[in-house]
C-alpha cells in the first residue's frame, strides 16, 4: 500500500497539531493562558489563524490537548496498577508510574499547579473522564478505607505533583528528582524505602 | 477615659469590615472569587454598595483581607520557630503551628487551593510580604540545605495544605485531621511520630 496525497496531507496535519501543542505549551509556560491568544500561536507558528482553528476552536480545547498525552498515561499507569495482584505491587507501580509521569512532564505539572487558566480550561474534561484521581486514591489507600492512610495517599499525589512541577527544583535531572520523589511517596505510602 | 461617638462609629465600621469579610468568604466559597460581585457583597449584607467601597475599594483587596488572618498567623508561627534552640525543637514547632493554622483555617485553605481568583488576587501580598514560604522551607530543610529534606520538605507543606483544604475532609473533625496531618508532616520531615 503506498501513501496517496491523502495520506501526505494527514500526516502533514497531524504534524501541524503536534508542533501547534508544543508552542502552545512554550507561549503558555511564558506568557500563562490567559496571557495567550490564538493569534501569538499562529503567529509563533507561522501559520495564519485560520490554520489554528482547522485543528482548535478554542483555547480551551488546545489546553485540553496539551495535558491530553500525561492524562492518557496516567489512565495507563492506573489500569496496569489495578490489574496485578498483590497490593504492594500495585502501590509500587502506581506510584513508579505517577512519579515518572510527574518528572518527565514537568513542564506541563509546573503550568498545571501555578495558572489559574490551566485548571479552568480542564475542569470539565477531568470531570467528566473516568475518574482516575478517585480510582488512583483507592489503590493507595487500599480496601479498608482507613482515614490515615486516606490523608496519606492524597498527601502523596499532591505533594508529589506540586513538588515535582515547582520551579525551584527545575534544575534537577530527571534522576535525581526521580529518586527524591518516590522516597517522599514510599514514606507516606508506608513502602520500603531503596537506596537508588 | 469614656468611648465618644468617634469610638463608637469606629467600632462600627469594625465590626461592618469583619462581617464583611466573613460575608466575602461564604459567596467565594459558594459562587467562586470570580462569580461574586461586591453588589453580591452587599446585598448579603443588607448594605449599600457605596458601604463596601468605604472598606475596599476591589475584590482583590477583599479577597487579601480575608486570607490575611492566616497568613498572619503563619508569620508569627514561623518566627516564634526561628527563636527556638534546637533544629527539632524549630521543625515540631513550626509543622504543628503549620498544621494547625491549616485545620482551623480550612474554607480559605480549599478555597486558596481551587479557586483561580484567589491565587491571581493574593499573587502581591505574597510575593511583597517577606517571604514566610521561604522561611518556612529554611526552617524544615535545614542548614546543610540538603534535596532530599528539601524536597520532603516541598511536599509535606503542599500535601499538607492541599490535603487539609480538600472537599473529601471536609467532614472530618479538627482534632482528627489534625493527628493525621500532623502524620503526613513527622514521616516526611523525619520527626517521631506519637499516638495521638
Amino acid at each position: 500500500m503506498t501513501a496517496g496525497p491523502a495520506a501526505v496531507s494527514a500526516s502533514g496535519q497531524e504534524d501541524t497539531r503536534t508542533r501547534l501543542l508544543a508552542t502552545a505549551l512554550r507561549l503558555f509556560t511564558e506568557h500563562g493562558v490567559e496571557g495567550t491568544s490564538l493569534q501569538m500561536i499562529a503567529d509563533a507558528l507561522g501559520v495564519t489563524k485560520a490554520a489554528v482553528y482547522y485543528h482548535f476552536k478554542t483555547k480551551d480545547e488546545i489546553t485540553g490537548a496539551v495535558a491530553e498525552p500525561g492524562l492518557r498515561e496516567l489512565d495507563l499507569v492506573v489500569a496496569e496498577a489495578s490489574r496485578l495482584r498483590r497490593r504492594g505491587a500495585q502501590v509500587d507501580h502506581l506510584l513508579t508510574g505517577f512519579v515518572d509521569i510527574v518528572v518527565r512532564h514537568r513542564t506541563l505539572v509546573a503550568l498545571f499547579s501555578r495558572d489559574p487558566g490551566v485548571t479552568r480550561a480542564l475542569t470539565d474534561s477531568w470531570a467528566t473522564r473516568e475518574n482516575f484521581s478517585v480510582r488512583m486514591m483507592e489503590i493507595f489507600t487500599g480496601p479498608e478505607g482507613d482515614t490515615n492512610r486516606a490523608i496519606a495517599a492524597h498527601a502523596a499525589i499532591t505533594g508529589i505533583a506540586l513538588t515535582g512541577g515547582a520551579p525551584q527544583f527545575a534544575d534537577l535531572d530527571d534522576d535525581t528528582l526521580r529518586a527524591h520523589l518516590l522516597d517522599v511517596g514510599r514514606r507516606l505510602l508506608g513502602r520500603p524505602r531503596r537506596v537508588s
